[in-house]
């Protein structure tokens, strides 16, 4: 039985125009064997792309450190505009732990990459969300806020030193943000009304910064054409807060108003477990493992 | 992107006794490459075993003819005695499509491998449940009663010729049932309640021979040890008579009699399909696929 750990990372990069230097980071990652290049994209407005590359610990290192290498050399933040917040040519680096691996395994590896690119490329690097040893530094909003204009003023307030590199910004390339998180759900839950104040109170009672569960964000919009509205979220982390669990309290809460749930969607890609665990829960299963999922058994060599 | 078929392929032997002759079956399928043995167990009681192996068409194909032949070479039914009825030294042998291929890719393999196997060991054949083309001749149940001695009676009876080899038993190994069906699910809802006709009725109310879904199997039992008692089932196509549906009726007819649904269990191995049919039922999820499930994206090369 070959046990491989699988992991995710999602490199954001400040370049979403030039195409060529965005396929010749594409490239530079698809040279890593071990690695698989799943997808990416890039978005001129917010002048940012996003790769999203899955391997094993050591090739996705050696990715991630070809990618920080075409980037420093092809972007300057001194010229650089967009609508996306930003704090370094190479922004955000997320390692999420997707199979054979745990969290803690993965806050090591983005540990190791943060230093070793610091050293690389004399750049100062955040930690942040489950690599983040500071409460006040684990959200990414906050380490960004002020973007790459502010970074230097920010870096000499108390409490703003880097984890690993230098002590000021660098030059073209800022400063990057590295860490490990659990796989993001897009999940938004439509409902049967017009009332967007009624979308807004049910987001408002359900995420975390006004006090609802503690791994949602959430907000409440319009959906024009439909004539409906929709409570949008990200779940930051489905095994501490599963969809079953917010789906149930948005119908609840909806219910308040007289009103129905109409459907739910789930935007982009979900780990299966978090679907398994509403099966569990809406069929009461017991004694359930996830060893008892055919494709599970399937796997391994 | 590498498109391989994957089957299981569940062979039941009528050996569950002599551990040399089952391991030399074991190693006789792992030698062929291509080809995982999942799991084996022998049951003396009922003198059988049961081999779980996986694998695109040609080598399961070659792992099941190495299979019959030392199975043939090894057992007399002539002198076989257990408790569980048995037509053949290699009584029964189903082809499930788990990924990459369709129902009718594996009875295509079925009707192969049943015609390979009858000219080869002169041994008579009969296809059963989807590759049956015959519908009396489609449950397991119908083609094995009457057993090996009653075997050499029944094939002289209008109906009963086989589908591939010759008009007469063989003389140690009977005749074998080659066939193609979907994966089982072996799935229990335990009742709050020790009240055994609650358990019984709604168990006939929801099996497909006294009137209930199609592909349900259920029966009723005792579970003294806890004072509570179980709507046992096989279901035998959960896309076609999904888990949650099951679920829904059972905890409605229970609430006819005043009773609640306790737990329901999975017992064994389920596709994951299964579990998120559940989830996007109870979650009303409207417009996913099982592209959005990031195991799938992650497969493939």
């Amino acid at each position: 039985m070959r046990v491989m750990a699988l992991i995710e990372c999602i490199p954001n990069v400040s370049e979403g125009r030039r195409t060529d230097l965005i396929e010749s980071i594409a490239a530079a990652i698809r040279a890593v064997s071990g690695v698989r290049l799943l997808d990416y994209s890039c978005d001129p407005s917010h002048n940012r792309s996003v790769f999203t590359l899955v391997g094993d610990r050591a090739p996705l290192k050696q990715a991630v450190l070809a990618l920080f290498e075409r980037a420093i050399e092809g972007i300057d933040l001194r010229r650089h505009s967009g609508e996306h917040p930003r704090l370094g040519a190479v922004d955000v680096v997320p390692f999420v732990p997707i199979e054979g691996i745990t969290m803690d395994a993965c806050v090591a590896l983005a540990n190791e990459v943060a230093q070793d690119v610091a050293a690389r490329f004399d750049l100062p690097i955040y930690l942040y969300e489950e690599a983040s040893s500071n409460p006040a530094r684990k959200n990414l909003e906050d380490i960004r806020r002020g973007e790459f204009e502010g970074l230097a003023t920010k870096m000499r307030t108390e409490g703003w030193l880097p984890d690993f590199g230098p002590q000021h910004p660098h030059p073209s390339a800022g400063a990057s943000v590295i860490g490990a998180r659990m796989p993001l759900i897009a999940y938004n839950i439509n409902l049967d009304t017009d009332r967007l104040d009624v979308a807004k109170k049910i987001a408002a009672g359900i995420r975390h910064s006004s006090g609802g569960f503690r791994y949602v964000k959430a907000a409440g919009f319009k959906l024009d054409d439909r004539g409906i509205v929709q409570v949008s979220m990200n779940l930051t982390n489905f095994e501490k807060t599963p969809i079953f669990r917010v789906f149930e309290t948005v119908k609840r809460e909806a219910a308040r108003y007289g009103v129905r749930v109409l459907e739910s969607e789930i935007v982009g890609l979900v780990p299966s477990g978090a679907l398994v665990s509403a099966a569990e829960f809406y069929l009461q299963l017991e004694r359930f493992g996830s060893e008892q999922i055919l494709e599970n058994k399937l796997k391994g060599d």
